[in-house]
């Protein structure tokens, strides 16, 4: 869109995306003043939308709730939500993480895959270095049609994981971790070169990608139940 | 196992993945010698089982041929089949590369996933800099129920497919190119870096990789037709 | 120069610049305290000379308005303007971003030309994930004689830009991202390794430095009126 | 394009791009086999299609001009022409180097602009370890419209001519150099911090890439003459 | 060593080695043309020194065998070695590998550990995909003092080793693999980051390296039986 | 573990750990709250069990020591220990640091050896810029049956010093420097090419890993005397 | 040396280094707590002994001139001296800048010479991308014994200067710049891959250590005069 | 210098050098064919200039050779020298090397310090892994007025020996080394962070480099002889 010298936009939103996509419509908080985000909620609640806002900060949190909108906020993933009707997607998925570190990231994906309507499962701190936490937990982990495996440092479980399980896993490096390959550099190598088939991998810290690959793949596995 | 110093074994074969896994076995051919590759196809020739061996140069063919054992061989892939009873994958997949340099990468992807009993859809050189060949042919990818595409250089078409489609895109970066990030290397930033939701990455040139990756959807997605 | 323990400079600041190169006389902002800039503000003031200073906070701003002199601010773009008489260059600039974020970078890229005398035309938020955002204004940017396209991610807007137009495309870099090839190196390689013509590239959040180019083309385009 | 199985293509041809893009048919030979590009060369040719194909190495020239076309082959410049009618685009672009190890990349940009109908003016070898080389012919590098300057090891021509002349300077690195930032790394790392105005790169040793920009610019500079 | 022009040494050999540090002689095979690793051979072979050359391939092997002296190579580990009276090393080290393709470096570490008189289990091709493998196996490496741990790709295997024996693991990353981190890198820096305690990391491919360190602990730990 | 969406846990505690690897329980304490911290010290002091926890600063050791836990805190070494029985191990490490600023990570590894038993002779500010210093102690360094060699900057301490013993080397890189190759990464590559044999490297700044792997040597070396 | 527990040193003083390399007492001040480095000046002014101090702060000059030491403080390239007597040095060193936000870096080199009794000339804000700024003072450049170019972003400056000169150059990268190669890595690459001749480096903004090797040059040349 | 399109150099060669900078002539040999190679010397010799040529192999020597000039090689240092009248610098160079496989950039500096008129003392295969080694001859290292420090793998070298003389120090890291850090990455980053002071550092294998550096050095401190 031409856009003048006056009225520069922070956001052009998009509220045709649930017919275009079936999911509900989201914003990356990150970077958006309070006042940017309580007026891209009050919007989409004008218009009687439900969306997901990532990466939100409590401060952000207390000035769009401030506006009276009912909105529900999760801390550990950072997650503001504008609830609607949501419909359901079939089958489930498994998020797990290597370490109590990485459950941020991983609360961004589960909560989002709530938000879209998926059914989850949570195996957090599992890692290998520990295989008894994981072997004790793979047979419920084997139930679900997508594995979303979250790990930092050495970025390992989404390679043992994937050998004990037939489902597509979706590994998520994360920036927990110091030293050489610090911030997620070396979790995420480690992913893209994992020996064991079946992994694909998604971008450092990026629970919400992982949500959306996941959802994908289960709407077209399964169907979209209303 | 335990290997005693006179017996070094150069590849441990899996005769029982087919019942673990659901696909048919496979070899990762590069750096054995034509020697080892043949007798790793006779094994299985002997068992009755079919093989996959991807990376397989004319030599390492021309070795196993030379045996008698009735293989297939795709140079543009470079994979080589020793054929078997295949159960049919429901649902498709389609297959897109950025430029006619990226084919053998979406060959190898494309001939494993058949090998595995899913069904390809091709469309070759639809890269980003002549949108008018992705656009031309974006209703037949709308089709397929997962979406692996192929590029290299700047590898920007995961990001404007995932853009169009609402299936899950596999996006494996390709070593074609050259310069600042040759070697795939500013291909796979891109693509972890993708605007687009829906994307997930494999490895530079791992075709075979996004082939599971891809099959293991399909898999869940659809059931098994036997 | 020469300079003496004493008189340490802060700045050299070039009087002659626009008999010299055409343009106004600039300064980068960044790194300088208050006093320093209102310093050379002040100096620039009694020569008669226009200046912009680029990279600019509102603390710079407060001290060198409070002076009394007649500045104009941009926050978006960083921008701090003495004006004075500018000559017109012909022909147009279209400034494009993916996103956004990136309108910083954008503002400081369009304000800059603005400085110099040349016409802009925005685009923002026209990135490669909803194609129909970039196809919906392409007719308007084919009229630039200059394209400036400023993204960060996957850094892909360059590319699918410089296949739909003809005239010569300088891309942006942004430092919009994280994880894997954050800071703007994944988009920065990207865009060098573009597989579309006529794409050349500045530095990481460059917007001045792409403004320049720009208008270097323009006034050897048109010539310059008066 | 749809592509099947059996017909797997190898190169897809655009025969409209003169009409498109104004300049003419030009494909990329690396990678590709003497037969491939004898095909190439012999489908323009019956069309009355003028041609250029870069880095074409001798063995893939002997092959094209084995079968009677009448092509032109510059060694030094990797070029292999198939002439047609040129329209002539007004102005001229400088072609500098920083030593003679540069003169390929230089010689390939040339050799393009040439094809494409623009005049080029060289100045080889006149890199800043002894500035008198390029003092001795800053005047004439002034007269150009662009300026396009090919360096390796530090790349430090570009930043010290842009500061010399006022068109705009497009930089190209070259892998020239060893040892740390080999490979061109250092060279291209070098131009986009430069710390003249008016220099944009494009990637290592791509001299032709460097002709698209620098030719675009002067079409919408100067218009083309018939 | 005061060195005169004409006297250039290729290699200042090391005779009392042996006496300050227990172990035996050893030199580095590689770029060592054959004549010069003949005569190193027989050098110590007059003095009655047993040697260990790595990185030998079998042109070297060649040219000293063919000088009678009575060597034992080793093609898989590229082990040279003019056996001599051994000390024997009380305990046991364990040596693993997560792949075939890394049983090169496994036998340089393996071969070297036997040249300074250590006990060595092989447990070959054992790697995290396939957790069965390495569980299989696991109460025989438990039995282990020191633990090798030889792994390329993602390099999880000292990870979930470390987390299963108590015995301090020596972690050698293999230059196996491709694509991103390929040459190693990517299991380097995995082992680096272990979240499992109790692992130190090598150079890439240096199973040398890691045989020293793991026959130092072995002396340390037992003392060393004549 | 199962984890339900209510109650997500902040740290999987390790009740057993004592038993299955002779050590006693250690807590990363870096990104915990001081409520968590105190929550998980609380816990052990319950159960009877000591626990060391790593990288505390003093607000967190404030929380935990306001509880009327009796803790004591190692400023210097950011460690945080609830003392219990401790079973000697054998044997003696030395800690030698290049420089002061070192010191820090050396008594993370120093007391973290404490805490389990172990016996630490302190070598600090040894570096190799002034060899007096290192050759006037090393014939106590030669004492130790381990060696853990703390360095930042260029990280040549552990070459020199394993030149100098016959013990094992642990070489622990430390993010002191800046510039080229700062945070500790031109000290981890100079560790990992060391020119001197025996000597294995942990992450940067990892002086509680370096503390493990030299512990489980002297427990192997020498058995453990309760 | 020997270092207990509970004596650890933050720093080993070194008193006899003015005997030893004919050169005064330095100490890096950053990390250094106030208390600290007045600790250390203290015992320096108990000894009789002149120090220099790098990289201190106002807060750190304010606490040690507080305890009454007659120090002198130069707030733009970070030094604290306590004065004594200088042997000057025979000859003299220029110092270059190629910005105004090099001069801190230029500054610490500049007053580190001083400190040892050098003379400098201070050629400041004489980049390349000015030309003439730097040929209106080359021949007062050419009459130093050693030259000192300090610059960031491209860092082209040494390499222009030492084309003209024939002095050895000593090269300080400075970590001014941003975007791709920010942190002062592309002018280090750069300043390795010079193309003229008579250019050695230095760590990214170390001032300090240009200094010492000029004045470790200057001192051989000419003699010290007392 | 203009360059016609038909007189393309590959070369320009600098007969007023030696009046200019005091050195004799030199030349890259590395990518130059025999046959320019040999037209370069014969034109020197004709002019009755001395030259020198860096990375010269076999093959080219025998082509300049079979012209009949009185060359001299030395293969070694790959340096091809037309001897001439040589005025001689006072004072020595001291060239040492860690290793043995450092010997070809060794005497590729030493060879041109020999033929720019320099005294060079040389002391090879000191690295410091064996520190009797190097202590055994340091007496005479410190004779020398330049030391330079040749080595590959950690690099240490320098630093040890910067601590242990007065004279500068020049670094030349080597491509010698292998796995994380090769080609002379690790050795370059920890020369340029030695924790020594006096350390200044060339590019990699950057041998003549050094040379040039130690003779400027030479010639300020010395003057020349004629």
């Amino acid at each position: 869109m031409r856009v003048g010298k006056n009225d520069t936009v922070f956001a052009r939103l998009d509220f045709s995306r649930k017919e275009r996509t079936g999911f509900g419509e989201t914003v990356f908080g990150a970077g958006k003043t309070p006042d940017q985000l309580t007026s891209i909620f009050k919007t989409f609640a004008e218009k009687g939308h439900s969306v997901l806002a990532t990466r939100v900060n409590s401060e952000q949190y207390d000035a769009v709730q401030s506006t009276g909108l009912k909105v529900k906020y999760d801390p550990m993933g950072r997650l503001l939500i504008l609830p609607g009707k949501v419909r359901r997607l079939a089958g489930q998925i498994a998020v797990l993480t290597g370490g109590t570190a990485d459950i941020p990231v991983a609360e961004e994906c589960a909560g989002t895959i709530e938000f879209f309507g998926g059914k989850v499962a949570r195996f957090f701190d599992v890692g290998v270095a520990g295989l008894h936490r994981l072997l004790g937990v793979i047979d419920d982990v084997r139930k679900a049609d997508v594995v979303v495996a979250v790990a930092g440092m050495e970025g390992a479980l989404p390679s043992v994981v994937s050998g004990l399980v037939s489902s597509p896993v979706v590994a998520v490096p994360t920036s927990v971790g110091y030293g050489a390959g610090a911030g997620g550099v070396a979790a995420a190598l480690a992913m893209l070169n994992s020996c064991a088939e079946g992994v694909s991998v998604v971008n450092i810290d990026n629970g919400f990608g992982a949500a959306v690959v996941a959802c994908r793949m289960l709407r077209r596995m399964k169907g979209v139940k209303v």
